[in-house]
């Protein structure tokens, strides 16, 4: 269950100190021109290093193994890798008897049996968001003319993101955030009723993003407080354009042509340096866990990059089933 | 793309003025009690009649055309259909050339290049959603010890909904709502790193369902405002059992075992009695448009049970994957 | 798994002797025209009556219950399905405790622990193939240039099947045969690698069809006795037209554009009038087993049609999927 | 499409002069036992090396990138890759223009609108079943009961294979062979009608496997010529054992318990050394091409350990699904 997608196919692997990370994307049209400097100002994006981050410098290189000949994709499935590096695993011994709360190494060690390599959270570490990002860089090729943008407008419950940031790190915390993301210029007629709406794609990859807890489209949660003639959007010329946005440039599904926009919800992160209680599974009873190690204040800050490759590898799909079905449009 | 699931298959067929609307369940085992009369409760709280909802008093009758045989499930696909009468079509001719704003009638010309049958928005009608209940129905009995309960929360912005709906009725306009859904005594451990996430498969079908435009589990959108140290749920028994359930019951896309908890917002009804500005495509302007006819003022009074059903197909498909990848568990 | 295909996707249903069987048709692309005669011609061919076959005058006429709307398909999935009727279910008893040999009675209880509708094989009967048909004929309009016919070139080893039916029919046996299937005029470039080659999908589908032991492509198993400077076909023009055709118009897993030949090998039904020995698992000991009742001395006479179903079925999918990927060709 | 499997899923990836190739194996029960020596004996019996075969000494080691820790499968996607060596590209450059019969040449360059990585094959090399080898080692381990052992039974139509080895090299041509693949002690109860039979699983990827042109379950081809009371396997005992095997095993598309029993038959290599006709693309006329360079005679010598690993990762694949559906089963 590591692939997403019908046609424009992405699997993901690797372990956070394993020997490798990485990507497949299958379903890549032939004909488009990919160098490896193309990842990396996405790469970069997705990389820690400003205030309320981890300190790593430069983001990990990515080598594409298959898939690119000369310069230009080949329709063969690509695959793109990075080495694992500067791994220290010993701090996380512990939280196999000892998880975190709000972590996975509670799941991870039922769900596996015990088996799961936890080290640095292993296939559960946000470090592997990092094929996510990679793959993205190839799906905004394919969905050429979208322009895919997103932005996290509040952290810790405040727009001045800043402030959020160094108050959490004056009290050694943490905090989540909201991201939006808007699409301009999104093809229309994206999205194949009943059981593959646009919705349905883009957040069954949405929530595959650690920290993800909510998505909403357009007018979103506030709809629920709105009569149906304030949130119908008026159709103003023959194109299709609305007066206003509130389906999010979604209706039955299906894209209309206008922007396409939505928030996600980034949850704080659960390692914090605030002393926390959990249970010691080993010794049979509760206890105090403080997290060591570098950890993000707000991984939230990391996440728009992520958020559009999601966006861009299920549109991309969408895209491409589309298409298949119905020939070439032109939109 | 009207499939959902990966083992426990569910397909929905049918347009609202065609002659059938139903739904194929594959991969479900053999052995399952099964008769009529048990989609009839499901089917009756799916069914209008209260206030605010359109005036049909009993639901459509289920027919089992295979799969069944001497009151159990075979292990073949289960068919279940219901004919569709009473339809008077005339109502939609003309939203072919004036699109309802809001609707789906738009898109569903551009996506089907004008083939498709609008007759009561064909196949985007809520009237489909008859055939996930009564999928429900039998997923619910393959999740057997979840108990699955989704409540209309509030309404038109108001926990009030009786008063609510009556003001909207009122103003001949029409309102949406938040549904809230609880799983007591989930199964643990269901959900597949890195794409099938218990949120990714779970929001993948509930965006399948008309009106949906937003879902967050357990905090929520309330968790951008928080700090780690608040929404980390303190495990405090060797089950797992946490204090607080700012999780929603869900770590790391897999269940924890502690209750499921998620809250979807359904926009108000496209369809209202007052005048819209919508675009006259055959006449190339502007022009104001009324929709006539008896309509949901508040569809969401009609739609925790279809959350439930929802939430038990996408677990059923989950329990499915997860047994046959660990085999049967003790839980 | 009672679906085939990545985009045109086929689902089928149904028992011998169940309320009904059917078919949808996913992934189908609006605006193919289709009436209830259409399907005659192939429903006819498949059709019993013929020396060598069962005793039935007119197919099942199919009801279509989705999907087209004023003569055309919509894009909604296509569920067609017709009634059963003239169910003699008795005979059918004794098999759950005395399993015909060759027949599906054992496994079908082994694999459905017991609870196998086993009425007239339930749904291991070679009638569920009447949605093979129907959706056969559906695909070929999706085919559309490309011919596809298949013909029973062999029966009981004969190539004059007359006289090897009446000869079978003499003895009271049941005889098998070879048909061999030919595609003028196909698409080039269909089929996927790696996992989807053209062989890949044609032979999934094919050995869903009952009775199907073997297939074969172009020069198939006489390849093994053959030189590499044999077997090759030779290039002749710029269009890739080939001088032999000992591929069947296959290479790499791709459709070269020459005709695609393959061949299929149907087992003798087993159902045969000659005393067959087997096993009591009542009784627990060894016994005798004559069947009764009207049966197929040569079901391979029936197969052809179906033969062809499948192919346009697979081809139908491979182009919706190669037009995804590569966009609209000129062929 | 580079993916096989619903559940145990194999993704395949690679060129053959491209940096590495490998292999993906997602939905991997987590506590299986992998070292990399265990890949050892199978990859040095797809090596090259006896008479008939390219002249490499030893295999490409592997390399496991994701999904072992500590000696035992994570439940997280296994990654195996090789790195590609000593690969030679300028022989390649002429069949972009002049394809080689019998080859994928010119499919590849059609299908991919000439931007495949045409050196040494590319993508349809047979080196890439260097992953499907990989793939089978663990999925031998998750069917671990079963012995599963092919054999190449005919070689140039001949039985002694040595000699039809020498009399082609001494022709400076190639010849095909016929393999037998036989499971010892297979799970019963595995396959899913309708489409996802035990049949139409493995013939799916057996014909993924470059060079494969037909295959035949039990009696196969030959059935066609018997009579139904000469096929029909009588039943003996309890378990359903049978007397005679022409079904090979499998009855109604499922496993019956008896020895599973297949043929392929693999065609002689396309790269002769002998004059071939085809045709200069530049040019716009036919020519003669002789294949340059060493090439196997006999690629059906290094072909049935290929042909066991696709029947284990097929067989994989049912028993999770079978599982899944039906829970552990004592078998």
């Amino acid at each position: 269950m590591n692939s997403f997608g019908v046609i424009f196919r992405v699997t993901i692997f690797g372990e956070s100190h394993g020997p490798a990370i990485g990507i497949i994307v299958d379903g890549c049209p032939p004909g488009i021109a990919v160098q490896q400097e193309d990842f990396m100002v996405d790469l970069r994006r997705r990389q820690s290093g400003s205030t309320g981050t981890t300190k790593r410098l430069e983001p990990d290189l990515p080598e594409i193994l298959s898939g690119v000949y000369d310069g230009f994709t080949t329709g063969a499935p690509l695959t793109i890798t990075t080495r694992n590096s500067n791994k220290i695993s010993s701090d996380y011994d512990e939280f196999r008897k000892i998880p975190r709360p709000g972590h996975a190494d509670f799941v991870s060690r039922q769900k596996f049996s015990g088996y799961s390599d936890m080290r640095g959270s292993g296939h559960f570490s946000g470090r592997i968001t990092w094929g996510v990002v990679t793959a993205g860089v190839i799906a905004k090729k394919v969905a050429e003319n979208a322009k895919i943008t997103a932005k996290l407008i509040s952290a810790g419950g405040l727009e001045d993101i800043e402030k959020a940031v160094n108050e959490a790190i004056a009290l050694n915390d943490t905090i989540g955030g909201i991201i939006e993301c808007r699409v301009e210029n999104p093809p229309a007629a994206l999205g194949e009723p009943f059981f593959y709406s646009f919705e349905s794609a883009l957040s069954h990859i949405v929530f595959s993003i650690p920290a993800i807890k909510g998505i909403e489209f357009g007018a979103g949660f506030s709809a629920a407080a709105m009569k149906g003639s304030q949130h119908n959007d008026a159709i103003i010329d023959e194109n299709g354009k609305t007066a206003t946005n509130n389906s999010g440039g979604i209706n039955g599904g299906i894209t209309n042509g206008n922007e396409i926009v939505f928030r996600v919800v980034v949850k704080p992160t659960s390692s914090t340096g605030v002393d926390q209680t959990t249970f010691n599974f080993e010794e049979g009873r509760m206890t105090t866990l403080k997290v060591k190690g570098r950890h993000d204040t707000c991984i939230a800050l990391r996440m728009p990059v992520i958020i559009e490759a999601a966006t861009a590898i299920a549109m991309s799909d969408l895209i491409l089933i589309d298409r298949g079905i119905h020939g070439s449009r032109s939109r």
